[in-house]
């Protein structure tokens, strides 16, 4: 029995839906009013206290350093590398099962063990020192080089070749639920000689998926692809939040910048790599034949549903994207060993996000630039209100799951509502 | 008096051309086989090590924490802000006067307060949150874009109106004299159908200067032009590492990656802002005048002159450029307010790179890519031997300093040397 077996069961409630079921277990930060920040797992509706739970001796044979889990990010527990994390999440779940008794029995007794995850404040999980953003959907990189640049071309010359990726900010990462201000910044109108300076008039999302490392490697030691996924601890939705005016008139010759850095969210429970285990599938076929470096064997993929909505302040809310994670070209293993293939390092907590997810049918681009073909065709949302671009007050709410034998194994909402620029 | 006067001496002797008298007083990490990591301040050809004059209670009256000097890391001196570290810069200048004893007293009995530089290791003087590397010189843009792209467009259209810039790799930044191997890559060579995998045969330098950052600023918060230098601590020399021929199969359209993530190589002392004031002077006229968010009145720029050299494996120095920092068309207080005013938040120990200083003579260009017409015009260096790009075994020594009124303000060496490609 494993912490993924599809037959096991909790002896905490899990409602019908839930995204954290006993095969789940993802990480996160917790506060509540009477303890500082910790790391909790997500069970159902609640969270479980893992200092708590350490300090009870119901961990000690792991051998964890003393206060591994009194800890405001999860980087330190990451450190202990994916195989003793999964140790961690292997002993949670037997904890959980509706068969033991440990943990129940002073659950009754402790009533901060378990919290209702409406009593906590989820925080930013990882102290992020590395943030990259790849642009590994064929279907997005097509659709915005039609739109920027030019449709007979375009995917650039590259793009099939390497996972095309650049460096973002990190500072600016926030978690799901930090209001996001709408950016000020020099746009250029086409028909104008000057650019002038405004709030931006094209704020967007970004549907995406991001990893987390949970290894420090040496400058100079590339990360093979058979050890990849040995340095990946767990996944995060991430909204890449973007103004596309700005973009538009800064991104050459350097690429992205303050269009991308005044904000990105990332939704709070880091749901492991091992935990999606059972969902992986085929990407697509990759041709022309990738170099050597980069040619994975096996299933690429993960058959993760993705979905973005939109809740506008007059309260409507709108499906805007249903699309899947199966889609993307490049995989993780592939986007890190490129990464590292010049000898990068990479550090505990860094973040590579996949770029923006879209599928192949209209219903599935990740971004409103995709979906309202930059703003010019404005969706009509089934309450009556239209949308080109974000206005103040919308809500993006992005989610996820993965699905299979009655298990569905999710990530939580990642949302973000636009505040008006400031000044 | 002040810790600038030209007229002041130090009790601790000072080399003529040293870069280090008394009026520079720069702050860097030391550690020595008998103490750990501690903060450090240069004089001459010595560190003084400021745990131990904070330990003797020669700080006292500047009421800071306790173990603030007993630290891997600048970071939490610099948090203190610029204002507090330029009182403990002042404070040490008067310790260091030839007519103060209290130091000097000291000293003669406990000789782990001045240590000879030659018995230090420099360690990475900050740990960089975020690292922002500019393309603010406009030789150097317009360089490169005759090079990559169009000779007749050399300077995109937005170059003038903003201060371009991307974000780069922390991870990767070392400390002057970490060797740095050369990276392998794809790279696509013209004639070719498809990339390949290779060492990179365009291994090359970039002559950089860099600020950092004292202040931790909320996500949303612009920092405006009256207060940019407030939030500035100091500078340090930087090469940029280049590899050209990555970078230019993958850098359209998102930016550079692979080809400049492999290493950065940044000096080991921070010289502070404060000690630079005497040598401001005026940029380059800026035309067409730039929005008002970006209008900085007064003396935008530091006359700093800067040079490469290259110490081949034979035993050959050359010099291969002088330039200056005057030449840079946007200055620090402008790179700074246009990064944050989409809200985009700074955090202490930030790095924000210049981007290559090239001025306007040939003799002046800050990289091979452009000495050397990208390889084409091979440089002949007088001990006969030549270079198109950088060798296996070549060091790159990059060096600065300010001078007049008999003062020399200096950067200390930025090297490294160039090792094989590994595997």
């Amino acid at each position: 029995m494993t912490a993924n077996d599809p037959g096991l069961k909790s002896w905490v409630e899990v409602p019908k839906d839930s995204d954290f079921p006993i095969q789940n277990l993802p990480f996160g930060i917790f506060t509540t009013a009477r303890t500082g920040p910790g790391v909790g797992v997500a069970i159902g509706n609640h969270v479980l206290n893992l200092a708590m739970v350490h300090e009870l001796g119901l961990l000690d044979g792991l051998r964890l350093p003393g206060r591994i889990f009194s800890q405001p990010h999860l980087n330190a527990l990451f450190e202990l590398g994916r195989k003793k994390v999964g140790e961690v999440r292997e002993r949670i779940s037997e904890l959980l099962r509706s068969d033991h008794h440990e943990l129940r029995d002073q659950v009754k007794a402790r009533e901060d063990i378990l919290l209702p995850v409406s009593r906590c404040t989820l925080l930013l999980p990882v102290q992020i020192p590395n943030y990259t953003d790849f642009y590994s959907s064929e279907e997005h990189a097509t659709n915005v080089g039609s739109l920027f640049r030019d449709p007979k071309n375009a995917l650039l010359p590259n793009w099939k070749h390497l996972p095309v990726g650049y460096h973002g900010r990190a500072s600016s990462v926030v978690v799901s639920g930090t209001p996001i201000h709408r950016p000020r910044g020099q746009v250029k109108v086409a028909d104008s000689e000057m650019p002038v300076f405004c709030p931006s008039r094209k704020m967007d999302f970004e549907l995406e998926l991001a990893f987390i490392t949970s290894s420090n490697t040496n400058l100079g030691s590339p990360v093979s692809l058979r050890e990849a996924e040995d340095h990946i601890v767990g996944f995060v939705l991430f909204n890449d939040w973007s103004a596309r005016d700005i973009q538009q008139w800064e991104y050459v010759p350097l690429g992205p910048f303050l269009g991308k850095n005044f904000g990105s969210t990332m939704s709070p429970w880091v749901v492991t790599l091992d935990a999606l285990e059972p969902f992986r599938t085929e990407g697509p076929s990759q041709v022309p034949h990738v170099l050597p470096y980069l040619s994975f064997e096996g299933k690429r993929n993960f058959d993760i549903q993705l979905e973005v909505l939109l809740a506008s302040e007059k309260g409507e809310v709108a499906t805007l994207s249903r699309t899947n994670a199966k889609y993307l070209y490049w995989n993780i293993a592939q986007q890190l060993v490129h990464h590292t293939v010049n000898g990068c390092n990479i550090q505990v907590g860094d973040l590579y996000a996949s770029g923006t997810i879209s599928g192949p049918s209209p219903g599935s681009y990740g971004s409103l630039l995709e979906l309202t073909f930059d703003g010019k065709k404005a969706l009509h949302l089934p309450g009556g209100e239209e949308r080109g671009f974000l206005q103040d007050g919308d809500t993006v709410i992005m989610r996820g799951h993965a699905e299979r034998d009655g298990v569905r194994i999710g990530f939580g909402d990642c949302l973000g509502k636009i505040l008006p620029a400031i000044g």
